[in-house]
């Protein structure tokens, strides 16, 4: 019986143009955060399983792909009734930076500034949109608790979505702390934080209106309006947050007025109140990238402080930021905005098994003039070659029969237009180079 | 207890310069793939068991590394004592690119070239030199019989290891079925056919004079001198070889012939009679790549044209070739070819608090004029920010301090000289410049 082509559920395969625009999206998105002077790392896929769990286990266990023992390893486990797995599959790439500065920190520059691009692995029910197998691209920096980390690591992530042709993203901006102080001034008992929090964490799904029902509810009509006020207000009420907060409402305006100060689109940063990006490790700000093409977020990060506890090394200030790949090729997939870079500037065709070598030789020469070029691989008519032109995209074909030979002339066929020119060898190369 | 920060045995983290020198070496592979007309495509990690396992299982199933099923599907599998694992890691890019064009083929240009750069995992013990996780960069020809796929092949390999510095590699071309024809020819049996070709293989490792006395001992004396002069000449006694497989050798002359009148470098194309290149899946010609710094070789690969069979369609011709990327890495660093690309083109310096903006904005200008700044992203003594400079290997510090923000210029100070020269901020991306 045939085995199925199919790849696992919940995992792709990518066909040359897809294939083609990741790849040109990861390169710029290194470069960019290059260009900020943040360093690549990479770390191994697969982690201990002590690595991946924590302390806690529980949440993350459910996400991790095990990884089998082998061998007489896994008799023995099975044998004794053990953990019949010794690694996983990697499920963010925070994790595994937090094992590699606990080992490396001391080596290597301080504050370090790190990024890393590469597939990560969760074991979740396989959906529409979400993979089990998906691209992460994060810019952290370590060691620094000045409010400069936020500002180059939302400059960075904003960059590189931009430098793709992503019109500006809206940036969302916030303070765990100062939601928790609005809370207490609110008069939510500590018990009721947690609880509280949710609610606000639906106010992507939910209308402000049921928000606040849920809110009311739980804090009571009195506090739930206090907090109508502070945190779900339409426009941040500047000094009731001052009040709360004084310190970290300071550092949100040092960081929002360093962010448009730095923009030509000042606006797209916005002070977000209600912000809480979800329930994991942050510990101050926290932001959010937004695209109206997205009903989720483009991307976003913040201030996490407590990132190497678990392999018992101090405290340390830090803070990072990822762009969501996947979500980012949708908007360039939607707006028609990736490049077709799998096509080849041109195909040179093979007349004859004649002419076949000086074919790969006129190849040769405009590659060394830094072109893309293909030859017709087959034999065959030169119909079929043409067609194999078009399936490849390429905007020209280059046609050395006998005369052209003769005459040290190559045919340039534009295959848009369907146009064809003869022109002398070493006039081919600035014929088919793009305008740029 | 504090968890281990050490990677699973086998696996390896990379600090920022080997980072950035497996970046640079990966891009480059990909663009000189792309410039002979291969087109990138990407498959899984994950393939299921009955992919990687294929029709003998056994030799395989050794290396693959196997995912847990999970929840209910892992406890349903524990009581029935079935497979725990429904998955397993690719542990090459062949058999996935089998799977690929057996379900894309008829959608994909015909013939179709391909290109892959990626990760494989493989259960092996691990030891020095010898990694659990790896790169491969695959180049594939598939649906042409010509021997255009090898020439092309062969030279797109050659052309990414030239291109990253390392002086022309050798390669070395043969055909299987001249070396069975040879052993027919001198009168080996059939079903020592084998046994002598695993001798043959040691050629990498023995002399050429025990491979000899082991010859002589599997097919006997008189057989063994016929071999000397045919599969073991010091040059190709192309006339014997010609009369032994006219058609094979007529097809490795064309492809050696037309390498050569590619190539600057026509010496370094050698037929090899006695290559064999492993016992895999390879059914005609085969080639290696070597390098004097390597004992094993820098890449290679073949003709296979069984591919599709186990997914069931038809026979197809294909060709492809690999560049053993560790090994590269391993020239390219013992050569010192390996650029430092993680170090940015100059450290601001951050000279107070009132001066941070500022200095972002400075950094911001020159990142927009195409250069990678950092930003000291910490807080203190401007020594301890030019050793910060250091660390990252920049080779200029910018300092604005109230002095040059009020004169409107930037301190540029060379970090090698130690010398210091105030230049207008416009000046100042000129400067810093890398020559090219």
């Amino acid at each position: 019986m045939a085995i199925s082509t199919t790849p696992p559920s919940g995992f792709r395969d990518f066909l040359p143009d897809a294939a083609a625009v990741r790849a040109h999206a990861a390169e710029t998105i290194a470069g960019v955060y290059r260009s900020f002077g943040f360093q690549r790392i990479a770390t191994s896929a697969f982690e201990e399983l002590a690595v991946l769990l924590g302390k806690g286990g529980g949440e993350n266990e459910k996400l991790i792909f095990k990884v089998m023992k082998r061998g007489e390893q896994l008799e023995k486990a099975r044998a004794g009734g053990e953990e019949l797995a010794d690694m996983g599959l990697r499920f963010d790439l925070t994790v595994p930076l937090a094992r590699y500065y606990s080992k490396y920190g001391s080596t290597l520059p301080h504050p370090f500034k790190a990024f890393q691009l590469g597939p990560v692995w969760r074991a979740e029910r396989a959906q529409k949109g979400r993979f089990r197998e998906f691209w992460q691209c994060d810019a952290d920096v370590i060691g620094s608790d000045s409010w400069h980390s936020e500002v180059e690591v939302i400059s960075a992530l904003v960059t590189a979505v931009t430098r793709l042709g992503v019109d500006h993203p809206r940036v969302l901006i916030n303070d765990r702390s100062l939601v928790y102080a609005l809370l207490d001034q609110a008069g939510v008992e500590e018990g009721k934080r947690i609880p509280a929090c949710v609610i606000l964490d639906k106010l992507d799904k939910l209308e402000r209106a049921q928000v606040l029902v849920e809110l009311a509810a739980l804090v009571g009509d009195h506090a739930a309006r206090a907090l109508e006020a502070t945190l779900l207000a339409d426009t941040p009420a500047l000094d009731l947050l001052r009040a709360a907060a004084p310190e970290a409402v300071g550092r949100l305006e040092k960081i929002v007025g360093a962010l448009r100060a730095l923009s030509t689109r000042p606006d797209s940063f916005v002070l977000a109140p209600s912000l809480m990006r979800g329930f994991d490790y942050y510990t101050g700000p926290v932001f959010e990238l937004h695209h109206p093409a997205l009903a989720s977020s483009l991307g976003g990060g913040g201030r996490y402080d407590r990132l190497t506890e678990k392999f018992g090394g101090q405290p340390v200030p830090a803070c990072g930021g990822s762009i969501g790949f996947e979500r980012l090729l949708l908007i360039l997939e939607e707006t028609g905005r990736a490049p077709g870079a799998s096509a080849p500037d041109a195909v040179v065709t093979v007349f004859s098994e004649e002419l076949r070598l000086p074919a790969l030789q006129l190849a040769a020469s405009l590659r060394a003039a830094g072109l893309s070029i293909d030859v017709y691989p087959g034999s065959g008519k030169l119909k079929a070659q043409f067609r194999y032109a078009d399936q490849k995209k390429a905007p020209h074909c280059l046609v050395l029969g006998p005369d052209e030979a003769a005459r040290g002339v190559v045919k340039v066929k534009d295959m848009r237009s369907g146009t064809e020119e003869a022109l002398p060898a070493a006039e081919v190369a600035g014929k088919l180079r793009p305008a740029s």
